[in-house]
């Protein structure tokens, strides 16, 4: 604490991913996203599946003997403007292939999306050009520069492109970005959107853009924290999860291959991330995933730029529509809206603010602009054998600075034990849908407790101690106050029953 | 429990109290109206200072040199109109004297409330019956048999009835009663509205009403639980409470009379109960103040057919506009609509429903028509001495019936350390007027504790064991489930982390 | 008027028709219904396209060797429960064939609906079964029985059943009629679903479920009024509009062929009706489309128990999704919640209640129970050659009752000059997606012009002149009052500034 | 038009006026605002009556024996915790004088606001320095320099100030805003609130001011159009009303006499404005107040920077409850928040925006920075003699500069035949109280007519012809488009029936 204070910078407060943009049409899609919107002044949704043919984008009708590409902006135009309406921008992820531009079959998920590359690439180009054109016109070049485009979507995996063809996903960006760039050169454009585990794209991807003199304006890379699968049935998937260093030494490595081609100037943007990359993983529900999450998001900001979880809603059917109503999706929120834990995590760490104060692996304070303290500290069960594990509470002290007046401390915990909504759930049998009456049960079940106390004022640095559950996630909000009771002239509450 | 099982009875949910009339057109009181409603099927709310001067209902303006009585219900309908919309009745008082009526110039309360009788007792006639006439015309004639009306306020007091004049009293209850029953019989018309302390009213009221052969449908009285004050402040005023048996006998009392004088078919009316009949004693904010009345509530629907609890909002101002936030206002709710702890007694206490399955003098249990059992269990420290006793649990066991099924228990707590505003207030410094920020904590610190857990299905009677903190009310709802767990094939809970 | 009074039927008040169930989780879907519900009391939206795989309602997935169905209701829950939430019931249409059931490829439409017979018949039962029981148990057997159940959806085009094979429907008929029976007897079935055109098939039909002693609780068929395209382009399609007599015997010889084949008692449903049967013929759009409906609503319940309007929403993509702002659309209601003008149509025509009063081929009218008088009216363009002909006004008076007090005379008009949004959207330069300012105006220019006047009390039948413009549709509505004005004591209208 | 362009001023929609202060914790209040808000994007509401005693603020209770001021901010906290959520400030107006202050027992209104002078004047500006600390804790300086506050009300009438005490005023000016100005020279204060008809009093006070070197940020009056009354009964008053010229006579002739004392450079308000002073004269309820208006509203940004009409809504009770529907209340809302015809003048004349293209006497034209022109015209019925003057049309041209493209003209209407629910109204004989039918019919008549249709592009100056009804105020829209109909291929009009 004798060093130069830093500010905590908070990444994945700025983007969320979600399912293909066909699913923002939804009335659950919004009922989720103002819930988190309540709590998260996030300023994008990652669109994905953009170009998908259920938005009805390009099609190619006959018409007396002429085919010919027409647009159709319906249906996006109503998402953006739903999107505007909510105070949310998109962060434009282009991808799949709409199917009239196609050169193959190939299809990924339910909703087969179709990986491969353009059959003309200038009318991949002109498609581009089109919709940023139409973009500019609707919603103002001011507005357009504030959205980040990213090619494609882990080009480095065949399923989601053709062969997994580097050179093919080259000529890709370099279409894109010259198309894009051609409308107007202060729209930004990133790349290569690979999955974690083929780094060495990075490297190429930024020697080609060097020697080609290409635009590039960010960075882009997925995390994920979850090993192969060790059982897979038709409706869950087990994974075993790596310690939180691993993925925080992946960001600090990608960071410096980014800088030693050149390139440190530029933002980097993790535009998905999570535990496990399967969206029946029964992590994604538990208290363990926010505790765990918890040591990721403390220490992101000194990495990356932008970091997009995946995803906020559990509206979402990349295998298929899902079963269970808990059913291990990406989601902050379950089904009907159901905070689980990680909602709750995000919430907590939002309030962190201002400059760090306190850090420690397990927990970490900042001083707020308004003068108050928030504290935040986590408690995750260990990775190496976690089922077996005794619970066990974890104590520690926080170091606050002097604080001559007393603060209210308002505490809110999220563990196995509150605001553990999968217990809930299973408590009442695990009803694959959930009566209105099972629902606000599960919903009641998903509140943290609160808790408010004193802390006195002190004329140095002061400990404030800490218990945590198993789990455990626990947000300290330390705020001064005048006492008022004074002008309460006669007050006595050992007159009052019951106090 | 071997004795025919009786159903569970709840005259307090049925009407609630609040201030005057004219509070009724505050954004306020509808925003408090609301949020009890989510929690309380409630048909009435009860009228008080109906006819005051505010509403405008009567003037006497000179034109052409006559002086006429002229009626103005704008106010009024506004008023009907909107507890219409919001799915509630009227539940009519009538008082108190219109100044253009009145024979003197009494008045109570910091909104001169006058408290005499009519000058011109055709005028008070015309009065009561012009406004039930426009009321048919307007609700309709099976609406407005749906209202029960009451012939003004604790008239055995001489602050609210001029010198507590009892033949004054009983001429006007014959003058309304008649008034009203001219324009239909089927309207419901009681009395006496007196406060406790003076049940020779009663007596002397049916001996009246008998000999002089007027109708009347239901009797009514206030009830009350504390002793006169040991200290007043500008702020607050302090108030032993009696032991809660107490009122419980009074009710049993009052019962008696009536029946003893041949009116055991009229229904008995509390309209006007809480702890203090002070608006400024804090002990309407404290847990105590719930527990406490919880042995009351499950009472109470041995003796009486309606209770109303004096008041549901602290949208109150009956000696000036109280100025601390929590001021020991009636109000189930406080300022910016905080939950007190009795908002949750009512809560909880309305969960109950169907037979009686189980019953202490510190809990009740229910079956309810879908099978479902709900507790409710409470724990108020004594009256005795209450600020020295010592913290203190109490343990219990409830005695449930043999249930097959497993079965979901959601408990609920509310005590002096859960659900407790008044606390947290105090832990902020007691602001007068919490800003956003101090609200959005009060409210917070307002929620009952949730907790989830099973209880696993039994051939016989099980008991259900219960630890209750200081001032705990408690409410349990165990519900039986089908496990469908067994549908989620290959399930394994012991691979997830966490778990 | 010497006859018995007849009360006036509205059977395309109950239920209304939209796209595929998936669409009914889009937001749009629920804003433009309860836009539709504040001026229709519907009891039914029609169920189309319930069992398409976009529901995910039914798998097939292999675990550990095996494979067999497993159902997921979760998405159809939520819909369902979105509905009960809304006020209004499922009226079932069972169809199309979920892909793991189906015993071919063919499919129909944008979205795919497999249109082949089960492979597996027995399968075919068991999902009906197990979507019955499902439903019982979630809201409730009498709740069920009020939801009319269809078989499939006009099996005699070969489009929507492979082949328009009879006897294979006659089967399917069969199959589901006994699978839903045997979970309960009294759940209500009802087919053939035909479009007009061979109503050969309604008797042998009725001979089929006659000979097999086969349950059958009602009779459904289709309604269209176009002939075939004379012309189709990529976003539009035109068509000639038959005289409205033609739709109107339809009804009436389809009646007596039940009848014939004694089945006299069993209600005759349209579970389609609508002018042109194609989502792209820009007469829906147009204030023609009420003006010449209006004949067909007043008529219709003569003839039938329930008819469907198709649709009340532009949420609709059966040939693609839509490019054009106003493309034609079934909808009551254009993109945006635009209110079409026989949107009004329906609002005015269910203003109509009680004893019909007067009729004509261009106007009915009814006294309400509360004693006041409605009156609808219109005036279509003839449809021989409507483009050519001349504007026109239609003069006609209606003849009401003795009326002793006078009436408040509101009237609402939609015609080629007012509330006619297609004419703003033309006036704007048809833009495809209007900005929020257009649609602001194209809201604005969709509201019925509104007038008041006073008509005289009289003693005897009264004439009430009115002149319609050019595909006008006008709703009367004459209400008696009591004249307050005395009671203002010096009310001079003389005296105010421009009056 | 040769000359410099010059942007239209709008003074008229920066604030508005209403009832006492503690009139804004009605729940009609804020429904009023919040649709008035729909249209008008004003910054203040002025703050009348804000020391009155309904609100508490300041009271002297004794307590062991002592009597001591003791402040209560719970409701003004509240009031303006309300304002800052509707987005809306506080213009402050200081007074009338808190009963436990004021030197004498002289009342005005209804609501009895004390009008004398404070017995100590050291409390006075002790009540306004804790006012304004407290508002400066709470709602930050920032904020709270952007109050413009004013110094009481109308102190030239012996009414509203006892003995319209020039000397006194001035004295109460003086230790007003050294009160405040101790507290933060930042905050504006003004004065002296008069109303016409003493001008010789802006004189005095500026010559008071400038001797004595007191601050001074703006100069107020009020300004009304009204002659005395000519009839006056116990529901309504009758006056007749100047020609528009004399207000905006009176205008330019303060400004004058403020110059020529040296303060040209303060800014002139009106704190109070209308055509008649008297919330009983029907004029403010008719299209004539709206068309009258208009005149006033087009010139008064020549003159004044702030002019706040008296007043928003018909929640207002000075002389006493009225008990007409429309009473003649000042509200541009009347009860039931139905919009009066000056409603729609605001909502006209604010689309008003940018450079004025075009003035006559009767109508005002304005190019939009984006492009679009705005048009409003009116057309009162003289004020000689209106009841008699024949109904008479206006026609005119307005001219607009050449438009390349053409234009969308989007045409609302209101006058003595449309949008007129004063009408309607008395259609329906005048309920005092209507009921939600008849309310519903109120608010159907108080929409203007809408109408679209095409203004072809030309290359130099086009005429627009306009013909108005009586007491018409029509507001004009013009907008440039691109037509898209080209690309929607095969489009053919003709082929529509009934087009």
């Amino acid at each position: 604490m004798k060093e130069a204070m830093q500010t905590f910078k908070k990444p994945w407060a700025r983007c969320l991913g979600s399912d293909r943009v066909s699913t923002i049409l939804r009335a659950e899609y919004w009922e989720d996203f103002d819930r988190v919107r309540d709590v998260l002044g996030v300023e994008y949704i990652r669109c994905h599946g953009l170009l998908e043919d259920d938005l009805g984008l390009v099609r190619r009708p006959e018409y007396e003997g002429k085919k010919e590409l027409v647009f159709n902006f319906a249906y996006l135009d109503r998402i953006f403007d739903t999107m505007k309406a909510h105070g949310v921008r998109p962060y434009i992820e282009w991808g799949f292939m709409p199917s009239v531009l196609a050169s193959g079959t190939q299809t990924i998920f339910w909703w087969k999306g179709n990986v491969t590359p353009p059959a003309d690439w200038k009318e991949w180009a002109l498609l581009l050009s089109t919709l940023v054109t139409h973009w500019i016109t609707r919603y103002g070049l001011e507005e357009v520069r504030r959205w980040p485009m990213e090619v494609w979507n882990e080009p480095n995996l065949p399923g989601f492109w053709q062969g997994a063809d580097k050179e093919a996903y080259f000529k890709l960006y370099e279409t894109s970005v010259k198309a894009i760039k051609a409308v107007d050169e202060g729209i930004e454009v990133g790349g290569p959107a690979i999955c974690g585990g083929n780094d060495q794209w990075i490297d190429d991807f930024l020697d080609y853009v060097s020697e080609r003199k290409l635009p590039l304006d960010f960075v882009t890379r997925h995390l994920y924290c979850a090993d192969k699968p060790t059982k897979v049935t038709p409706d869950y998937l087990y994974q075993p999860i790596y310690d939180v260093s691993k993925p925080l030494e992946e960001l600090a490595s990608v960071r410096k291959r980014i800088d030693a081609k050149g390139y440190s100037a530029l933002p980097f943007h993790i535009t998905e991330f999570n535990t496990s990359y399967n969206p029946r993983c029964p992590v994604h529900d538990t208290p363990f995933n926010a505790a765990y999450l918890a040591g990721l998001l403390a220490e992101a900001g000194k990495h990356v730029e932008l970091m997009s979880y995946w995803t906020f809603t559990d509206v979402f059917e990349e295998i298929d529509i899902p079963r269970p109503f808990f059913h291990g999706g990406f989601g902050l929120l379950g089904r009907g809206g159901v905070a689980k834990p990680t909602f709750h995590l995000f919430a907590f760490m939002d309030r962190l603010e201002g400059e760090i104060i306190f850090q420690s692996p397990h927990a970490i304070a900042t001083r707020r602009p308004d003068g108050s303290i928030a504290i935040v500290a986590w408690n995750p069960c260990g990775v190496a054998d976690p089922v077996h594990e005794e619970m066990e509470e974890r104590r520690m002290d926080i170091l606050i600075p002097a604080a001559p007046s007393p603060l209210l401390v308002l505490r809110k915990r999220v563990s196995d034990h509150f605001a553990n909504p999968w217990d809930a759930w299973r408590n009442m049998g695990r009803p694959s849908s959930p009566t209105g009456d099972q629902l606000e049960h599960i919903r009641l079940a998903s509140s943290p407790a609160v808790e408010t106390s004193v802390l006195k004022g002190a004329a140095g640095e002061q400990k404030v101690p800490l218990v945590l559950g198993r789990n455990e996630i626990t947000l300290l909000e330390l705020t001064p106050f005048v006492d008022e009771s004074p002008s309460y002239k006669g007050l006595d509450d050992s007159l009052i029953n019951g106090y």
